[in-house]
């Protein structure tokens, strides 16, 4: 997948709120034949994002959420503007 | 962003192997006028795998990584493809 083209469109489309650094996370699970994800994706969510808050100072503020869902694939998006001094 | 468009995309694309669940990681980093990401990528793409091998067994043939880097923005990307009975 070209992600560069992906997150670079992005960036064009929204150039006014893309000045700071920003870290996005997209969690997509897939299922074949089933309408609903498994019920432990929230938590498995929570969790990774607990792990790149290790890393990366993420003001509570700054997250955006957003779950898009068709049939069997659900998505969380996850777009974080940085503070300037954000890298720990 | 339309993430239900971009990973459908991706499933059309490569239906052969996309028949059983999937489950997609993307983080992306974006840095303002600097021109190295961060190094703990690596890191946290081991702790992120950690995270999502509680909740399903994974193969390690399963897992597919993926960085891409270009000048600011670099996108690391795990794909793993699911055993049929792979939640825990």
């Amino acid at each position: 997948m070209d992600w560069l083209k992906i997150f670079r469109g992005e960036k064009q489309k929204n150039s006014a709120q893309t000045a700071k650094d920003r870290l996005m996370v997209a969690v997509a699970y897939q299922r074949e034949g089933r309408m609903n994800g498994p019920n432990y994706l929230p938590q498995m969510r929570e969790e990774i994002l607990a792990v790149v808050r290790k890393y990366i100072r993420v003001p509570d503020g700054a997250v955006q959420f957003n779950v898009q869902r068709e049939d069997g694939l659900e998505v969380l998006e996850l777009n974080i503007t940085l503070p300037e001094d954000s890298p720990r």
